[in-house]
């Protein structure tokens, strides 16, 4: 019987979180930074440790692989990333990398090998600090844009810096792509990042899909004025053009059974004593159907033009649906094991998005508490993160031994 | 006759708007600043020019006075100040000073003086950049206070520091507080800063009073959460239960006849991707009824405990109407020269507000074209100043004679 060791497991989980984290508790890992590279160390030595063959490839993904018993078969790749937001938790990204190592310890410790060979992956750059996120796993589908190279990253520093910082030559990005149909499935574990699973109490969640995201900015133009000076029916306030703005957005997805944030409202010249003469607000909306998306997209645009705003699309990236054979081998194995799982959309995004173009996928969350993420105050009981690995190990085994 | 020489007017406000005017045609001549003194400098040489005999008093306000014919009458004041906000324009302040010069010019030219004696006073630090605004004339009126030296200045450095470059002891600022009753009127003369007499066709404002400001910050408190991951049913997102309130300052001012502004927005995280877990709203009324901002203030409070905001009152500074005489030797004076003028208040503060505390006051507006001000297209006509100053003489002409 191959198992998790539990033990192992938590010692594994503990000694990554105690690199980067700050005095206030607050994980600073972010891509290529000296303690994300320390991070990323440590995971390609317990990758060795485990009996695996470890590269880097030119993205600064880590890869370690181990023989299957069927040489002809493709690799079933697992993993997840180990890099933070600026002051984030323990638990984002971590736990899939831990849970993922996890299984290559079991194999190891157990002397068994699967019939697929085994990929475990550490992806690099998956928080959007680097001006977009999900670097290294749309490198590897071949979708890295080089444009991003030059683009600023959270901390104003270019991202051609943060790149050679971590030892890349940012001109080689893109020969990390690899062929689509290279690995035979990929599987992911991590925190939902929701509070879904606690409101309704489950302790597993079954990702049938990662919401598309769109992203616009809307801008409304006013006429700046004396706040004192300036007569109620003489004023083109920007802020009072945008607020009905903000509420239709809520209006809209609630209408098309989306997601819709205005997250950020910036008002020039933003004093006390000035009629805003500018307002911009920063928009997006979420969800698996990308015809709701298109149909919720069109109103908003509909509206802004009905306002004399200016309505311009920042991003667009569509959903994406779960594979039905590695979403039917994890929904088998919670049932196998007992234990209650629901079916979820994933609202925020994740490398398996990217490895959809590459091979049959499907995720598997833990709870969390509160549903906070990007957080110091991240946190998911161990139980439930121990509980999560070993239901993704033996789904890794059912997989194994289903597929091809 | 006593008349303008507007040649000697033209002059001097091209000399004076000269200093401090950046390559870009913006007014930097911020209280304090080596320009602002240099411009002061340039004001008390006129002052001496013009027989006035110069004095600077611990609060900075430069002070040049003549004796009168009736040595027992006590001073008419006149002034404004010649402080600009950073990257300001040429008129605001700058014209009632050099339409005060131009008044003691014309005394000087033709031999003449007043029964009473007369003060031109350039007042010190009006524009609000040293935390607070009419630093001066609050002091001279006896109202300074002295926390606002360790207060923070607009470019971040202590006012205190700001004052002991303008040569000031900021321990001694309160020194300059006079007796009430020390002047027998005070007039002055300003760019309207606002657009209702341009969109009237008047040439001239009376102004009855300067109205009364109260700032406020509404404070919404909202839960923080995934922008994604967060389901519309489960969020309390702090920029909708802000966005009511918006609309509810318009209402509430347009229901008393006053004005009502939110200029400033903040919200916590303010991310795109994060729904809002903190919304601050900057709000301030004006009026020139205490009792109508009394009643809007009350709604306002009443309005963000109904919503479980917290309402503070960042200031309050109370309406101040002009006095009968000046008012209407002001008025008289338009009349007597055939130029139309519109009674309007003030939606600004001004100097005058704590002249009122010594002495009888009233002021005298030149239209602002578009209703600019506070920045480098802030204009008026040239022939409208010199129709200022010429009206405003011949009304301090007027009080002269009709007072005491």
């Amino acid at each position: 019987m191959i198992a998790l060791d539990r033990k192992l497991f938590f010692r594994d989980f503990d000694l990554l979180a105690n690199i980067g984290l700050d005095a206030d508790g607050r994980m600073q890992r972010v891509a290529f930074s000296d303690s994300e590279q320390a991070a990323r160390g440590f995971v390609e030595g317990r990758m060795r440790d485990y009996g695996l063959a470890v590269r880097r490839d030119p993205a600064g993904n880590s890869i370690g692989t181990l023989l299957g018993i069927e040489s002809a078969l493709r690799p079933i790749a697992i993993g997840s990333h180990t890099d933070s937001v600026p002051s984030g938790g323990r638990f984002d990204g971590a736990l899939g990398v831990i849970g993922a190592l996890g299984c290559a310890a079991a194999l190891s410790t157990g002397g068994a090998r699967l019939r697929h060979p085994l990929a475990v992956i550490d992806f690099a750059g998956e928080e959007a600090t680097l001006s977009v996120g999900l670097l290294g796993s749309s490198a590897m589908a071949g979708s890295f844009d080089p444009a991003i190279v030059e683009r600023e990253a959270w901390d104003g520093r270019a991202v051609g810096e943060h790149l050679r910082a971590g030892g890349l030559d940012p001109a080689r990005i893109a020969d990390a792509a690899i062929a689509p149909g290279s690995f035979a499935a990929y599987l992911e574990l991590h925190i939902e990042q929701g509070a879904i699973l606690e409101a309704h109490g489950f302790p597993l969640g079954v990702v049938d899909g990662i919401v598309g995201i769109r992203r616009y900015e809307i801008t409304f133009i006013g006429y700046a004025n004396h706040a004192g000076t300036t007569p109620m029916d003489s004023r083109r306030d920007a802020l009072l053009l945008a607020t009905p703005y903000v509420e239709a957005v809520r209006r809209i997805a609630l209408a098309h059974r989306i997601v819709g944030t205005v997250g950020r409202i910036h008002l020039e010249p933003g004093a006390p004593n000035v009629i805003p003469g500018l307002a911009v607000l920063d928009a997006e909306i979420r969800g698996l159907d990308d015809a709701a998306l298109d149909a919720a997209e069109g109103e908003l645009e509909e509206l802004a033009n009905r306002c004399e705003a200016s309505f311009a699309r920042l991003a667009r990236v569509d959903a994406v649906r779960s594979a039905a054979g590695p979403l039917s081998v994890l929904e088998a194995t919670c049932a196998a094991a007992g234990v209650p799982y629901q079916r979820l959309s994933s609202g925020a995004g994740h490398d398996a998005m990217h490895m959809a173009a590459l091979a049959p996928q499907a995720m598997l969350f833990v709870p969390s508490r509160g549903g906070i993420s990007h957080s110091p105050d991240e946190f998911t009981e161990a139980d439930s993160c121990a509980l999560g690995a070993e239901v993704f190990l033996q789904a890794l085994l059912r997989l194994d031994a289903t597929l091809d």
